[in-house]
């Protein structure tokens, strides 16, 4: 968080005073000594972010691929806590225009929703049948999350994202500025701590469901995500083309399943 | 809007129907028959999200660099619709490397946000004095952005952007599953139709204002933008170097001013 000057009004009359804000700063990663791309994050958990960023966007086949990551040394950069080098395993394959073709070019078969699908799905295939979740276990999810966010009360700022295990349990929850970076966070906490493929667990987001976000579920296995927000359709067809049950506008004991809806049970 | 299949669960029993979901589509954006960018977009306004996409990314230095701005033909594309094509005129710099720089390099001062600040100022100047609002003009612009949603309701799934004259009339709004594309349709439209600079503007957004909706925003020489949600620290840093003012938790009559805080008048 950052003190900032502000002026607050109610109605026309304004009073000086100071806030908090959430912070955003730029990271750079860095994939074997060159820079692979620059995003904008609330700093913190910087190693769980790059982990999870490698894995998501499938820079890396696995998180085993990547040998060491650490944040740059003082003496390297200007700003070494804005800087993270992963080295990849030796004999690793290391394409640095992965992303770029992920970020600037379509598939070669045109752009449109279906190919696009098709694209993700050749890096990440279906999810395996299995993992089921009661209506009930969703229901319980939001109230965990708000309890767990420290920072999001103070500033209003933040996104988040939440990893439960079968029982329910919360296993990991991450804030940022950034929606795609909190999912990032948490997929990375999963991956530095061997807990990846996480084919028994559910991740809760804060806010919608886009297509890339469901894009980087899948990379990590997940076979349920929840949101307390809508999803846009692409996102659907990708959870139904990956056998991915997507649970949104999650509210108290209400919700709408998408996508493999048969893994969301209820009591009939 | 897409018809998705869903089950719906209040409490413990689910019950299967139809539900509409916020079309998501991939766009191609060409340049001078290159390819740009591919960016996750909801169909519709595209010629506007282009437009808006190469002013406040910089690409161009202005709208007028623009000849031409299309869709593909049906004979050149498969999914011509999810294709654009901007051409530049004739002695217009184009450098295609630019974009990427922007997304992918740091400023050469190293990674940090005062470093990123600098390099927004580079290209698009601090603001001049002059437009000021009365703290009033902003209470008045939720409701009239609600009235004008009209895809928000049906799916919930849609960030919104909005311009207001000085006068407090709505002279345009967009909605997008992306909320950096909703803010380039509004600029867009606004620089297709001569309206550039917006130099007496306010620009309102549904979520949360991020640098780069700040930056976005300062490229279009707005002097004020409103927000329903919370800034970010980099967000007001910007708005504060680029002398616009940044008004976020607009609720009623109640809000915060960051940045140029001058430009907003209360009654004292």
């Amino acid at each position: 968080m950052r003190e900032v000057a502000r002026t607050r009004f109610s109605g026309a009359a304004g009073a000086e005073s100071s806030d908090r804000v959430a912070r955003e700063e730029p990271l750079e990663i860095q994939v074997n000594g060159a820079r692979l791309a620059v995003v904008m994050r609330t700093p913190g958990d910087d190693l769980d972010l790059v982990a999870g960023f490698l894995v998501t966007e499938r820079i890396v086949a696995s998180f085993g691929e990547i040998a060491a990551l650490h944040h740059a040394s003082a003496g390297d950069a200007e700003r070494a806590d804005n800087v993270v080098r992963a080295t990849l395993a030796s004999g690793a394959p290391f394409d640095a225009d992965r992303l770029r073709r992920n970020l600037f070019a379509s598939s070669s078969c045109g752009v449109c929703g279906k190919a696009t699908l098709e694209q993700a799905l050749a890096t990440a295939p279906p999810l395996a049948e299995g993992a089921r979740f009661a209506a009930a276990f969703f229901s319980a999810l939001p109230a965990r999350l708000r309890e767990a966010q420290r920072v999001f009360d103070a500033t209003g700022g933040l996104h988040a994202a939440a990893l439960f295990g079968a029982g329910g349990e919360m296993l990991c929850v991450r804030e940022d500025v950034g929606r795609h970076n909190a999912v990032d966070k948490v997929i990375g906490w999963a991956a530095r701590n061997a807990h990846l493929p996480l084919t028994d667990c559910a991740l809760l987001v804060s806010g919608r469901v886009s297509f890339e976000i469901v894009q980087k579920a899948l990379a990590a296995r997940v076979p349920a995500i929840a949101a307390l927000s809508a999803p846009s359709s692409l996102a659907v067809e990708l959870a139904e083309r990956a056998g991915m049950a997507l649970v949104a506008f999650l509210r108290g004991e209400s919700m709408s399943v998408y996508g493999a809806r048969e893994r969301v049970i209820g009591v009939t």
